[in-house]
């Protein structure tokens, strides 16, 4: 498949190129990043956003470590900090960190984490396919799409392989506030694929529900506990509530370095609080009265009863399949 | 009680004021209605917004026909065409038109709903606020505070009445997409009443239960059926399925006027489909791609079984309770 969605993470040069997706859909404008600092700063400020993409995003940035010349381990603790809840990130600088101390090359190391995202997002659409009937009508939230990987997506790779099979699949898209990534990057990823979608305000995900109008739910996910509980973009237990109470099977699709082993429950995922103003605004302009206060947890932890199975690159399995499959750590200290 | 919130709707020398509802909270501004299709044009373009309010524009409305000589039928049926879903826009037209038919004063009888609208608000407030913990965490959806209706409000007037007895209830407000009036609107009443509060994405409102931050949730309605199915704002069925799942008591509150002796159940409840750029645009700028399409239902229908009780101007009611209390029509044809 020649992907029409321009690459969110890259590198050339000797530096990483980010898309910047705060400008999705209307400018296509290019970061550079050379530095460890520009790194750690384009991740906090979601220059670059979604769980692997960003995984990807701080290999790349322990290459600009090495080949800077910087101390690796100090270079992994100022990229660890930049967001906490997204599991990859810390899937990623502790793979390459882990090259390194056997005297690894870190920037084939960083390549081959890129290509293994790739490729787990790839087997992530080929599983995920089979479970999406002919003419299904899938709701999806925020966006787990090439722009939150490389290629392909999470939550968006088996509904770009049902329809590269011909199953004419029908998106719901929540638009996900604070930051819209539904309506700014999901949807643009679909136009760009012909995929036929409908952007809906995330209040109305449970109206289509009770009607029948959603037959499958497909996220992806941040942070994946080894009994299943799951941590995605706010909302998302919302969304899993009702699909259960209505009858809908909801799937989480991730790959391998989503998942946590050092996280028993979804209590032992750290949740990013942001900042006031991505309530406060939306579009340029404020949404709310001078002195108005805001919370915003940018993240969810939906439990896994709620989960139908898990969508990953070694497979469909259910919650209770999680610890047994994924549960050891490479973490290198 | 002097309400520091301007009045949503009044008669002045003949007209009709309307506070424009779109401009806020940045600007106060009043629009001067006169004429029948001018007031439909208002309440179909949101200036007034709200059931009971739109109940009090449409009476008045009526009593702008009559003094301008018009049809008085021919007026029923022109406002109620502005707008499906809010019961109060036809309980209104038809009490009004019921006592032109008996050769009452249309416009004594459209300031009676105006007097009968604020006296059921402030008894709405003072039963429901026995229902409101000392320093509880309240939620709410929407707007329904004294710009829905003329003064007190219906979800809101709880809460003011508890604000006033000392009981410092923290609000926590859904921003309410796609047109934001709890962001906009109920946190402007809060800020204007002194009451703490904070904005949340309607995303959020699941995380802050789950974790144990919302001691109650309490919204406004639209429409009541007689079995306790209740439509309200796109967004309350999904909180309300949430209460439930995380054991937290939802109220609705809603005068008379809301409830329909002709509706048995939600399913008899027409849901209005606004127009899609309401989704697609947020704060005066397009939020997603060029030629993306939305889904915009403005409103969704609660059953019963998730709604603790109704709060209403003659007490606090059970679902079961609702149809010996309201079961009756006053249709004029």
């Amino acid at each position: 498949m020649e992907q029409r969605v321009p690459l969110a993470v890259s590198w050339h040069d000797g530096a990483t190129i980010l898309l910047d997706q705060r400008l999705l859909p209307h400018e296509t404008r290019y970061v550079t990043i050379t530095t460890v600092a520009g790194m750690a700063t384009a991740i906090r400020d979601m220059v670059v956003r979604g769980a692997p993409a960003i995984g990807v995003a701080a290999a790349y940035g322990m290459a600009i470590a090495h080949s800077n010349g910087d101390d690796i381990l100090a270079a992994r603790s100022a990229l660890e900090a930049s967001r906490p809840t997204a599991k990859d990130l810390f899937t990623a600088v502790d793979r390459v960190a882990a090259a390194w101390k056997v005297g690894g090359n870190v920037l084939d190391e960083a390549h081959a984490f890129a290509a293994d995202t790739e490729a787990a997002c790839r087997r992530i659409g080929e599983f995920g396919a089979e479970l999406i009937p002919e003419g299904a009508r899938v709701l999806t939230h925020c966006n787990a799409g090439a722009l939150a990987t490389v290629y392909w997506g999470t939550a968006l790779s088996p509904i770009r392989v049902a329809h590269l099979m011909g199953k004419m699949p029908f998106v719901f898209v929540d638009e996900t506030r604070p930051r819209n990534q539904g309506s700014r990057l999901t949807s643009w990823e679909l136009m760009e694929e012909g995929i036929d979608h409908a952007i809906i305000a995330d209040n109305a995900a449970g109206h289509f529900m009770a009607r029948g109008g959603i037959d499958l739910v497909i996220t992806g996910a941040d942070r994946i506990a080894m009994n299943g509980d799951s941590a995605n973009k706010i909302g998302t237990y919302e969304k899993a509530v009702l699909a259960r109470e209505n009858g809908i099977p909801f799937y989480v699709a991730a790959p391998s370095s989503t998942f946590d082993p050092s996280a028993p429950t979804g209590g032992d995922i750290p949740i990013e609080e942001r900042g006031e103003e991505e309530v406060l605004w939306c579009g340029g302009s404020r949404m709310a009265p001078e002195g108005a206060r805001a919370r915003n947890p940018a993240f969810d932890v939906t439990p896994a009863r709620y989960i139908r199975a898990f969508i990953t690159e070694r497979g469909v399995l259910k919650p209770s399949e999680v610890r047994r499959t994924f549960g050891r750590d490479i973490r290198v200290t």
